[in-house]
């Protein structure tokens, strides 16, 4: 078999055999294979597409590249919840108690942020002692006694993908719905889940701008996790506005535990429910709408809070932080963002709040940049609200008084005025199952 | 400037600015664009394709990348005639003389043969004692005291085509047009003269199969040398069959000179007369047409193979090899090819005789193989010859007993048989001018 002959054929918009796409992603992983004619080949799959049994094929691949886990150790149904990545996205750390307080197990290997999105590792990192890494064995002990446990990712899942995307990144070849699927699934069934829920962004925040393209993405990741033999059901949810009100590591576990306590922003707990509730139905729990009502009860009865405490508890953490979040150290600059003029929020670029986050200190641009965990924004206004002039429109918080004026720049060239209120959008825009 | 920028606005359709393509084709020569972003941008440029405009700046940075020739201390006007390659193509050998003997000026740098086709300076060197490497002065002297000179590339021409042909032999991005038009003509236009005729070949033992595409490559390479400013004009030619009845290196050079002493075979006299006949028009004297009279007067008169002979002797070739062909060295092996059965040659694989050739010792695979200069094919029946079983097919040469057998094998299965004789198809399909 030869690469040439490979790219070739897929730049006829030829199949690939299974055989073919094995070769190919064994050729990447172990060196064998010249960068040049990979890149050749992604950006001739970007051009051609693949059919869904490639897509499975390379997905397949691309998992079966590095170490897989074994989790048949943990006892009873295991779910998790996966998102494309957004802006104030802190789900994770509000459904993964929720589900576990009804004694589906949780165990989640979560990832970093990295440029505009956040990651739930280092949200958790911005709780004093809590450890994201575990061994295998403690971390499958967790699970089965007190129902979840959330860790980074330590082992090399995929090394395949990790080649592909880096090569990927700088040849303008990101942008590909089979590349994306096989990316986010090959990690993804690397895990050793029984369902797996999809929250799959779309809006100025995702990777995915527009609906339309959200939805096939989400229907092809559901399809092959159905051909790995997975439960899967995909949400289209909108990150066209952040979602809640808070971005920044800290700033969002506060917003979670207050989500927990039935006080959370709407558009973040009803996600959250929704996700929940899907999560839960998966997990044989009645009809998604039966388990939005168990997840709410979960809220409600503060099973769910007791859920994450004992999880901060068992993984190291400092619980008087979920207890009393006024106790997370806080930044020690406060700056409020000034509304310029009186009109509707009509349209926010959510990826450029994300990045005035990041130029706060909550994020970073490459894998080593250290991070600021009491950086952020809270945001005081959102789209579809009426601002008069000289409202609070946002608070942002630093240690870096140098970032203040760049951050505010960002933030109100990413915030649209207009005379009208503006259409309202879903948050879910739908389900694919 | 960012590479990643340049690739990803071809990928979207954009067009690239002079200075975007200028600045890719100086990373590709001095090596500081990665070969995997080089690749993924040959991909795109192949589902995109580019503009005449881009095409021509493409063209002239190729161009620019290295060594260029200055003619200028040769007077009166300076004319060569390129051919995109095919099998049994000694048209060079037979027209360059042609032209000079007007006093056209042919200051000629050719190639060397590689896979199915040949190359000129290997045909030359055939020649016993012919020296196809001359110091430029003593070029340009010759040129312009006896009309011509043929010499092999020594200088570094267009050496970002060399980087680039080789990345996109490997990554199926060879049969793109602009690609392909810049290659030839970043290469061409680096010498110095002032008219070209293209023979772009079509068919089967060429790189373009079609007449249409082999048109639209003419169209191309005549619109980019117009572009900068030489006088152009393009000759599609049938390549779906050898030319003539001589493959291989001596064997060629007898049947050049055979064409010169006016008893060469048809279809090769006739496009060698057609091909001058557009050279001598272009340097000014006449119609085509007329150029063609004055072609044929050229042969008639012996000006034309005296010119060839004048060329041979002034560098240090062997003449009495011009004078008597006879006493070229012959292959140890000839072998005659006896047809299988009786019928019609409707069709051959040209590309599948050149690769026969090359198999008995005529050619070379990689640019380091050496050549057996008195190897090669006679043919004795050609496409709309009628064939009695039994009768010779063709003649071997060779000094390579252990090539006979698959160079036979080779021949006859590129050779189709019918019972009705072939349509016939012209030797000239078109002028672009």
């Amino acid at each position: 078999m030869r690469m040439y002959d490979i790219i070739k054929k897929k730049r006829d918009g030829g199949e690939l055999s299974a055989e073919e796409i094995r070769f190919f992603i064994a050729g990447v992983t172990d060196g064998s294979i010249p960068d040049y004619q990979i890149s050749a080949l992604c950006m001739a799959i970007y051009f051609r597409g693949m059919s869904v049994r490639e897509t499975c094929d390379l997905t397949f691949a691309v998992r079966d590249s590095g170490d897989k886990v074994d989790f048949s150790a943990i006892s009873g149904i295991r779910v998790d919840k996966h998102s494309t990545g957004g802006v104030g996205d802190k789900t994770s750390l509000v459904v993964a108690p929720i589900v576990a307080s009804y004694g589906v197990k949780v165990a989640k290997m979560s990832g970093r942020g990295l440029g505009h999105t956040g990651g739930t590792i280092d949200k958790l990192e911005s709780i004093e002692g809590f450890r994201t890494t575990l061994s295998e064995e403690e971390f499958i002990s967790q699970v089965n006694e007190i129902g979840m446990a959330i860790v980074g990712q330590s082992r090399e899942f995929a090394p395949a993908d990790k080649k592909l995307y880096a090569l990927r990144d700088v040849t303008a070849t990101v942008d590909s719905m089979p590349l994306i699927a096989s990316s986010i699934m090959g990690k993804k069934l690397a895990a050793d889940d029984d369902c797996i829920v999809l929250d799959v962004k779309t809006g100025s925040g995702s990777f995915m701008k527009t609906v339309e393209n959200s939805t096939r993405l989400a229907r092809l990741m559901v399809d092959i996790g159905k051909n790995a033999g997975k439960k899967m059901v995909a949400l289209i949810t909108d990150m066209d506005r952040p979602l809640g009100n808070a971005i920044g590591n800290s700033l969002e576990v506060i917003e979670a535990v207050e989500t927990l306590q039935g006080r959370g922003p709407k558009d973040l707990t009803e996600v959250c429910l929704t996700l929940a509730g899907y999560m839960l139905s998966l997990a044989g729990m009645g009809t998604p709408e039966e388990g939005k009502l168990l997840a709410q009860k979960a809220i409600d009865s503060g099973k769910a809070l007791e859920m994450l405490r004992l999880t901060v508890e068992r993984q190291g953490g400092d619980v008087k932080l979920i207890d009393d979040p006024s106790l997370f150290k806080r930044a020690k600059l406060l700056h409020d963002v000034i509304s310029p003029a009186a009109g509707y929020i009509v349209k926010v670029d959510t990826e450029a709040y994300g990045l005035a986050s990041l130029a706060l200190g909550a994020g970073r641009n490459t894998a080593e940049d250290p991070i600021d965990y009491s950086a952020g924004i809270i945001l005081k206004k959102k789209t579809g609200d009426f601002v008069r002039k000289g409202e609070v429109l946002a608070t942002l918080y630093t240690n870096d008084a140098a970032s203040l004026a760049g951050a505010e720049e960002k933030l109100l060239a990413a915030t649209l005025f207009g005379d009208e209120p503006p259409a309202d959008e879903p948050l879910i825009y739908d389900v694919v199952g």
